[in-house]
């Protein structure tokens, strides 16, 4: 079992190998790391079988261990994962601008590979594939460290998919997973700066605070998702804005771009806020709101406390608060967001442009469900992740965002 | 004085206000910073004797005292400075991509400032007014913590950039100085996620290392530059080689992107090297060389050590090594650079591009000096520093640099 150092040395060589890897070579292992899934779905249930019996003996909840399963399906959606991936276009090599300097320079500026990439995870064994696929497709080698309890889940992925690296013609170790799942050597992979370029975490509040704090590398942030869905009193088509509300809270309530908290203003409260929450409720949502809500929904809400709306739920509750207008609705979110998606939903087109201006959040709509935020919805085929800091990559990234830039050089002597 | 929590918040409220502001007010501030610093060049070149004064006490280096040192031309250039990012375009609301998905929804991904920008820097003055200037023109709020040394001449020139903000009609805390120059303050600074967006240090590499190892914020590295020159066998002009070494190496070698080591390749050695280092000796440069540069220079050089060839002197001196070709030149600078530039001379197209591709350094160049890694000598017009890491930017650092973007999407209802 090799510990992060000696992972990061063999990764930074094949990552080498892999930046020059022409794109027909990356897609034949990614045809390669698909088809080594699909003819070993037995295997990967049996592994997998492990990793339930052990957290369920460790009584993990029924929604961890749902996380944790593997089935056929889950193991063939996994292949055609690679398979979209490798469909998707060449990520490196675009020459993004060129231009000549009056020296007669020519600058050339183009895409590059990251590099190795350190993908921190939790329970879904998906993540390994999936990660894995869209790094190899932009060049980047990458290493992955999974949660202990999906460590059998793991190690017979990525076995497969190394396995498959090395029949099309690729070094292994473009795709790695650090079997050590102690904290000791989490953190040694974060410190991990002369291997290392960038580190994303993938997972809960609790991990990726963890990884901010002891990281040494780069980190791109994902996933905190405290997202506003704001009901502006020129919005005069209630239907749809229950719609999007209901979409937007219920439909998927377990993830980042879920809304969890709803604002709406006081001049249309009375006529709006009621058949919404009434909706909302007989779908099971918690309503947590504000003064003025309480009063006006009676029995259908309880008192919401100031970190309410702070919360990330991800789950069926809503904290709602009752504004005075725009002002008062951008004020709230730039106090309580985490900057992922917001939304206003408006007939009026100079509200919605002040809210689309002065919103400071890496997706803002108007008329829309913040549920679109993703790398899939957006057009991009796949994503790592949907970032909320704002450093090199904002919102759902995509194989684009595992790309950076050099800049090509060319001269005939030219000096300064 | 204020400590880093309260510069955080103020300058949060203010760079709210700067992103909104259109660019003729940005640009306007610009003006007024100039004619500020113009009007005060008497006040200034006080507060810098102050400094200088107790520099000179502590005993500091007479380079040391240079850099600190302001003059009339120096204060007039730090204006005229103002005044050449302020000619510069508005890299704000660019709109960078656009696409109507099959939804209808139109999604937009237009440029924004990064919000609050800290800057670390050490003992130059005029990098305060620089800095600035970079961000008031991006629309970014920075908050600036320059050296203790020179704490009189930032204190000088950041009041009076302040008072210019707000004769134009923009806060004063668009620009702040921590004037606590105390390392608890700075490694305050460091971890404050709720106010700063990004940290950019500029100095030496102790400075940068510090900033690395503390940060809790994300941080683009700047500046260490261990730069190759290489010259490759199918170098057919031996007279260019000489003077692109001779300059990347002598122009100015206390900067980042001034070469530090040199490869040769065995075959034309003999043939090349002795002449070229006669050169570079007769400008005083020392070299240190590996044991066949020694035997084939004899007193011209001294041995190198494995530690010369991973330094950056920033002065005199120059690492010199023969190699047996390409494979071994690029294996070389993998292990030893800090991927900033590194140059091939050489007449081979073929080699050239192999140099071009495998080598992962921000800047590379075939026959020109990595002297030109700069935003001025790019066209940027303008530079905050230069980015060694990989994430967000990579090598000179512009206005385009100081921007991230958001997705803006306009719907009718739609959800998922």
């Amino acid at each position: 079992m090799l510990g992060p150092v000696e992972l990061g040395r063999k990764a930074r060589d094949a990552a080498a190998c892999l930046a020059q890897a022409p794109a027909a070579l990356r897609d034949r292992a990614l045809e390669e790391m698909a088809a080594a899934l699909e003819a070993n779905v037995k295997p990967l249930l049996a592994a997998n079988e492990k990793d339930l019996q052990q957290a369920a003996q460790s009584g993990r909840t029924d929604a961890f261990l749902e996380r944790l399963t593997l089935t056929d399906k889950r193991v063939l959606s996994m292949a055609q994962g690679l398979r979209d991936v490798r469909a998707l276009p060449d990520p490196l090599g675009r020459v993004l601008s060129g231009w000549t300097r009056p020296n007669g320079l020519f600058i050339e500026k183009r895409t590059v590979p990251l590099g190795v990439i350190g993908i921190i995870f939790e329970s879904r064994p998906n993540v390994a594939a999936d990660a894995a696929a869209l790094c190899v497709k932009s060049g980047n080698a990458c290493i992955l460290r999974g949660g202990s309890d999906a460590i059998h889940s793991n190690t017979a992925i990525v076995s497969l998919l190394r396995g498959a690296l090395e029949k099309a013609g690729l070094p292994a170790d473009c795709v790695s997973l650090l079997e050590d799942t102690s904290r000791e050597a989490a953190r040694e992979l974060m410190g991990l700066r002369e291997s290392l370029d960038v580190l994303i975490p993938r997972g809960g509040a609790s991990l990726i605070r963890s990884v901010v704090e002891n990281a040494k590398v780069p980190v791109i942030e994902t996933g905190a998702g405290n997202c506003h869905v704001y009901v502006h009193s020129g919005c005069n088509d209630f239907a749809m804005a229950r719609r999007v509300i209901v979409n937007a809270k219920t439909q998927r309530p377990s993830v980042c771009n879920a809304a969890e908290s709803l604002l709406v203003d006081e001049a249309i409260a009375e006529a709006f806020l009621p058949e919404c929450i009434k909706e909302l409720t007989a779908l099971g949502v918690e309503i947590r709101g504000c003064e003025k809500t309480c009063a006006l929904l009676g029995g259908l809400a309880v008192p919401a406390s100031e970190e309410d709306f702070f919360t990330e739920y991800n789950d069926l509750i809503l904290s709602v608060k009752i504004v005075s207008g725009l002002d008062e609705a951008i004020a709230h979110i730039r106090k309580y967001s985490t900057r992922h998606s917001e939304a206003i939903l408006t007939n009026d087109r100079a509200a919605a442009e002040r809210f689309l201006n002065e919103i400071d959040s890496a997706a803002v709509y108007v008329n829309a469900s913040t549920r679109f935020t993703d790398g899939g919805e957006f057009g991009f085929g796949a994503e790592i992740g949907i970032s909320t800091q704002k450093l090199h990559a904002r919102g759902p990234m995509g194989l684009e965002q595992l790309t950076t830039y050099k800049y090509v050089i060319r001269g005939d002597g030219q000096v300064r």
